[in-house]
């Protein structure tokens, strides 16, 4: 920014519940989609940022904490990694760590806003990066609760669940009947990943994504991170599946392709946030 | 609060480096002391804050995801913990949560700011709790500095330093000198604590920190948590020694006596705690 564009600098703020985040910058575009309110702001701080019915999504220079976080703790434990589904994930960010492993043969990702990747393509173009012109990406403008109750069971090696928060157009992704759906396409060894809200800001949601993975799979384990533009900052992920998943021994190879590309995430890391619960969280969910 | 008290409702601002973290709620007292300025702010969401120097230091219902991660480390893993220095926490959070052991003998609290240790019994009594009136602990209105420099060798088996931001009046608590002094006094198989800023929001200074207590003791290791009411969220505290310390297996009578009142901290918390470096700063760091 120059210092004309630095005169006339707004504030944009997501509330929640008596608090307030907010970043400087400019309002560049605001529409309403079928789905959603959008706004696209370029912050001092981040970079362009997604706001979408008026909470912080994503943004340039921050949204690595959030997609390597989703991304990674499955790509590397899952057995295979062949096939993979993103249901939401509209900004290309998770596609992209996705496509970095060579062993991925065919991403489907599923958006049902087709504004969100128009305007994240347009505006956001670093997130998704060269995921958008890879040949493995499959993008379908769907439903992603018909796409998975439609789809054949074993289809995926690894299901991504990258929507916002379980109010407004990502409500069914926290579903019994979505999930059960996701269980059913997952093939034999495989992971389905989501984020899991956050443990301090929405604790009670937090803990029943949680509960609603551990009644459906055999396991269901949180990680916690940090992603300083959403609530409190305190964020957290959820890894589920049928077979035990090796979390603290992840596949050597697909560590090393990945990790000098990585901000945040690295086997260590991972090692650690699989233990970086919240005492209090803890104890609610060994009532469960 | 009441209704006529949440229609008189006002936001109270952290601004950083083009972010702003606000609580809403009822400015109760603002005055200067002759050290900065404070503000005590009655927010909705984490009950009665302290905002000094225009900063969030501490608040009701949020202090324990700070002091629970800046005393236990510590306090689990000095091999003893008879004597300890606190220098800063006028708040008396880090007091309640070292006089929770039954082997802490005598505390010594040294701090600068007369006006903090009084506003925080009046206005925020939960955070020191009994402390205050433990006769273990022992209160020093006096500069830390020159507190450190006049103090025996091997005076404490554990210091801990609770001080703000490295400006104004914390400016000294990160300088070489100061933290060479803390070594003089600290007993054989001690460990030093010190908050150490945000990888997020202070990388350089947060790096610098660690860099500095690396050449003075033998061992400096950070661990990563989550402060809701500071920039970012993200925060961090570093523990440094002379001997090797085990923080991967605490002394079990310790954590058995402290676990049960901990909100945040756990045996396998500070497990994680030490392995969840961010990816980008493990890299600075290897560079020391």
């Amino acid at each position: 920014m120059n210092n004309k564009q630095k005169a006339k600098l707004e504030w944009c703020d997501e509330y929640h519940n008596g608090v307030r985040y907010g970043l400087e910058g400019k309002l560049i575009l605001e529409e309403s989609s079928s789905f959603q309110k959008i706004k696209i702001f370029e912050s001092s701080r981040y970079g362009k940022a997604l706001f979408l019915d008026d909470c912080w999504m994503t943004a340039e220079k921050s949204e690595k904490c959030y997609h390597e976080c989703l991304i990674h703790p499955a790509l590397c434990c899952s057995k295979q990694i062949k096939s993979i589904l993103i249901i939401g994930g509209g900004d290309g960010g998770s596609a992209r760590e996705c496509l970095k492993y060579k062993e991925v043969i065919s991403i489907d990702l599923v958006e049902i806003d087709q504004r969100v990747i128009e305007l994240s393509k347009k505006y956001l173009p670093t997130i998704g990066g060269n995921a958008w012109s890879d040949s493995r990406l499959n993008l379908k403008i769907k439903n992603g609760i018909d796409w998975v109750k439609n789809k054949k069971d074993n289809s995926y090696n690894v299901i991504i669940i990258d929507g916002a928060d379980p109010i407004g157009p990502s409500k069914e992704l926290f579903s019994n009947s979505f999930l059960q759906d996701c269980k059913r396409i997952l093939k034999p060894g495989g992971v389905l990943a989501t984020q899991s809200e956050s443990p301090e800001s929405f604790q009670k949601l937090h803990i029943n994504i949680v509960k609603v993975l551990r009644e459906i799979f055999n396991y269901a384990d949180p990680i916690y991170g940090s992603v300083p533009i959403y609530p409190s900052g305190l964020w957290s992920w959820t890894f589920a599946s049928m077979e035990k998943i090796e979390y603290m021994n992840p596949q050597k190879n697909r560590v090393k392709e990945i990790s000098k590309s990585c901000q945040i995430w690295s086997e260590r890391w991972q090692q650690g946030a699989f233990n970086t619960i919240p005492a209090f969280i803890e104890r609610e969910l060994e009532k469960i």
